[in-house]
């Protein structure tokens, strides 16, 4: 992982096309912005390609997907691999309903990733085909072992020559040569919607900066943990909530920078 | 109204699926996280069957309807019937149009809601089928006197066997036999978008982990006005505005428990 | 410009109607009631009709644009203008894609605005048919000079009839004769989405108040200039970040009042 990258990331100024639900979209935005990159969302037919072509990095989140976005996001992905611009993918989701897997299936298929970014669930299901994901969180039952869930980044890593990023109480990253365990981030962050939609953003930022879609990926990741621990910590201290924590997770991407990553990051080889 | 009902939400995590309006759907997760619960939101007419399938209960928020939403809501909320999943109608801005008036007696006619939230306006137009509500806040004029709404919940409850929920100065909630008077809040509240939505989802919340729907929707209710008093005396204190209010108003649906409930609650039998 | 104008709308609470993007729109409803007036989002085509019949102005707002969207927007423009009822367009990312311009240009053609906002960029794509808009922040090498900038403007409001805003760091407004120049504001709202947006909302209020369209957009420009440069004031004293930025920015404009505005606002003939 490398901290200067966020330097660099300042200077490049990335702008990033995103195709995404309208839960967290703003948070998105807010966080493309908070980190230094410049978001666009667009998912209409007419314009994504066109849309694409102008920036640096696509992330396709397929929390509220519906037919019409389902059309776009493949169209968008196409464009973009064939401008070798980096494709994130946010499964969100995936496997609480039969569209939402096929949806992932399909979008593996036509489209190639720079990263794909779930929890251990959602990613369990794109990679097996089968499985039941519990709304937007981790399933329960799912919190399988460091190890376990390195091999099947890996494995999945080689099967779709992407970075798999499986984040949980451990985050896992892996181009399916190396692994690393990022044990930043806090419990509570699991109290606010967006922290993993916001992530890929974040993954998406990088990767418009770097074709080291690995040191991307671990970057990104360990910025938002870093970013949920320093929020928590505000919210503990000034005895506020949830609704604060979210704020302050933002607050703390604005103000990241190498040090702050440096001194922080808790990430390791597996 | 029931305080252990919020240490028992706590425990049960009620997944609550919802097909709502774009403005406020972040505050409606958030505020569901805050609470407990665990949110989904999906609107797709090929998958709204399936999350149903694996919810607690379902909020219909009609706020920013369109052709293929109310589709979905209809189609989501006869599946929840089907299976027994308590479904909670929003009908946001009643009245504002013919098809807002239209989408709310269609839901009305074809799915059974365990609770309907709204303001007084809204209530009227849906009890009444005329009327005119200005915007989605309560319309001038509509300020009948807690007798009168009293009789408009408990009327109108049982004519479709609903609990009835008017939120307002005085919140009256009833199941056609009881009905409860409610005296938290702050105007305020009114200075900020989203109280009556996120007020449904913890209504959502509450149904998805008891059957006596009642109680449900006057604790949810009653959370919600003593957040918002909470929200405000902070605003107050620390000279803030409405922006933070909002935020408040999650960080005091988060830090909820039962003491705080039954040391606050201002409710009386009607 | 008229300081009074803020009390007369805190009076008049005027009911604006907004068909805009799914990424600001929060912020869009939560700016509108900070300022004093009653915001309704509503963008279906069987409806958008009867919602500007019952409000006081409309806002069109390209941000997240869709077939369907833009369909709305035409129709409910010219419904307005045949209820005499003041339309404010905002072209977010205006020459980001054919898309958007096309929809920018037809929107022109086939409405007539009150006032038009938008950043450099966006204006320049608008009056000249030509030109790349980078995402939507003001595109590079698009920093006229404020003479310059001031001649498109007043050119552009010859064109139009409408009245121009062009909001950077020195603010343009003109009517075709007049043209203020408004120096409020801080670098740092560029940090954030939505302040545009919410800029356009801000001039929609105000239009729906008064038939002065030049003074409502100075207004309501020197308003969340003065904002931004309040919240940014609280952001660096108390060492917070651009998630902490949106949130006083809307206090601020929840607790502006006529004093305040007098007192602070830097707006010069031009």
């Amino acid at each position: 992982m490398n901290p200067a990258l966020i330097t660099e990331l300042k200077d490049k100024h990335p702008l990033v096309h995103n195709i995404t639900n309208y839960v967290t979209v703003n948070d998105c935005a807010n966080i493309i912005l908070a980190i230094g990159g410049s978001p666009i969302m667009a998912d209409d037919i007419d314009e994504v390609e066109d849309i694409i072509s102008i920036c640096d990095s696509l992330v396709l989140n397929i929390g509220t997907l519906n037919q019409k976005t389902i059309e776009a996001m493949v169209l968008a992905g196409k464009k973009a691999n064939s401008l070798n611009k980096p494709v994130i993918l946010d499964p969100v989701g995936n496997g609480a309903s039969p569209l939402r897997t096929k949806t992932t299936n399909r979008l593996l298929e036509e489209v190639n990733f720079a990263v794909i970014r779930g929890n251990i669930s959602e990613i369990k299901v794109a990679a097996s085909g089968f499985g039941k994901t519990r709304g937007v969180d981790a399933g329960l039952g799912d919190a399988l072992n460091i190890k376990a869930a390195a091999k099947l980044a890996k494995d999945f890593a080689k099967t779709t020559k992407s970075v798999i990023a499986i984040t949980g109480e451990t985050d896992i990253i892996s181009d399916g040569n190396t692994a690393y365990g990022i044990k930043n981030g806090h419990p509570l962050m699991s109290k606010i919607t967006g922290t993993g939609c916001m992530c890929s953003c974040l993954v998406g930022c990088f990767c418009g900066i770097t074709g080291n879609f690995l040191e991307a990926a671990a970057t990104a990741v360990t910025i938002m943990g870093l970013a949920g621990e320093s929020a928590q910590a505000e919210v503990e201290k000034n005895r506020l909530g949830t609704g604060s924590l979210r704020i302050k997770l933002i607050d703390a991407v604005s103000n990241m920078n190498a040090n702050i990553l440096e001194r922080g990051m808790k990430i390791e080889l597996l």
